[in-house]
C-alpha cells in the first residue's frame, strides 16, 4: 500500500495501481449483513514473498497472479501479473509467515457507485471481518459516511494490512 | 523471452518490453577479443522462482531487480521491478536450480550503433561464453553480420536460454 498523502488522521489512504490512483478506507467490522447471502463473492488465497517491497502470489476463484508493490524510493508502482495455477502452487509454498485465506463478498452501497469488500478470514485470522470501500476522489472518502454496521475506522492502522498479518505470529499450545 | 514470429530459421527473436519491442540475435563465443579489458562490464548474479511465467530476480552490480516474463496466453509483457538488496538477498535464497553468476562485457561495434553483450559464465556454467545484439528493426537483424570471433548463431536454441540453464543438472562425484 503506497501512501502518498493523507488529509486529517485516519481520513483515506491513496495507493497508484499503474496508472490509476486508489483511494481507500477500511473498517472493522463486528456483525456480517443479514443479506450477505444473495451478493457475490471470490474465495480469495494469498502469500508473501517479500513485503518490502511487497511480492504476494494471490488465488481468486480460478485467477493466479502475482502482485508487485512498490515502495517509497524505489517505485511507487502496482502490477498485477498472471500467473498459470502450476506456477501459482509452487510460488504460494516459497511464502514466508501465514498463508491468507478469506472469502470476500462485494456488497454494492445503495444509490452511489460504491462497492463494499467485506474480507471475513479464515483461520489463523478468524473471526477477523475487514470492509475496504475505493473512492474515485479525495472529496468522496472525506465525505463518506459509514453504514450503521461498520466498526472503527483502521485505514491507518497496519496491523490490518493484509502483508503485516502475514508475519504475525500466533502463540502455541493451549 | 517471448518469441512472436521468425523469418526463416534461426535468425533473430522478437521479445516484448512494456512497450518496447527486443529483436534480437544471440551466439556461441570459443575465443574473447584481446581488448576485452577496455570495455565497461557489469556483474550479474540471478536466480528463478518460476520459469514458467518467468520470475526472476537478478543482481547487476548494485542494483536488484525482480523481472516477469509472460509467457503466451498469459501475458506477452516484460517487467523489471526494483527491489531493496535486502528484498533481492532474501528472494535468491527462494531460488529454484542453478544460481548464474556470470560478467557482462557491453562492446560497442564500429561504425554501427550496435553493442554486443557478451555474457562470461562462471562456475558451473564456465567456461561459456554468450554473446547478445540487440536490434532496431528485423531487416537489421536479418542483415546483420555477426564479427569473425562469433561462434555459432544458438537464437533459438532453448538451451541457452538463462532460464534453462537455471534448471540444467550437473553430474556429481569424480
Amino acid at each position: 500500500m503506497i501512501q502518498l498523502s493523507t488529509v486529517g488522521v485516519k481520513e483515506y489512504v491513496i495507493k497508484l495501481t499503474g496508472e490509476h490512483m486508489e483511494i481507500e478506507r477500511k473498517f472493522l467490522i463486528y456483525k456480517l449483513p443479514e443479506d450477505l447471502g444473495k451478493y457475490p463473492f471470490h474465495i480469495i488465497e494469498q502469500g508473501y514473498l517479500s513485503t518490502e517491497p511487497v511480492v504476494r502470489v494471490r488465488r481468486s476463484d480460478d485467477d493466479y497472479y502475482m502482485t508487485y508493490k512498490g515502495k517509497g524510493f524505489l517505485s511507487r508502482e502496482e502490477y498485477n501479473l498472471p500467473l498459470t495455477k502450476e506456477s501459482y502452487e509452487h510460488l504460494i509454498t516459497k511464502a514466508e509467515g501465514n498463508i491468507i485465506s478469506k472469502k470476500r463478498y462485494l456488497i454494492p452501497i445503495e444509490g452511489t457507485s460504491l462497492t463494499i469488500e467485506l474480507d471475513i478470514f479464515d483461520k489463523p485470522f478468524a473471526p477477523l471481518v475487514l470492509a475496504e470501500v475505493e473512492f474515485e476522489t479525495e472529496e468522496e472518502a472525506m465525505a463518506f459516511i459509514p453504514p450503521a454496521w461498520f466498526g472503527e475506522d483502521v485505514t491507518h492502522d497496519t496491523e490490518y494490512h493484509n502483508s503485516t498479518m502475514s508475519r504475525k505470529v500466533f502463540g502455541g499450545g493451549e
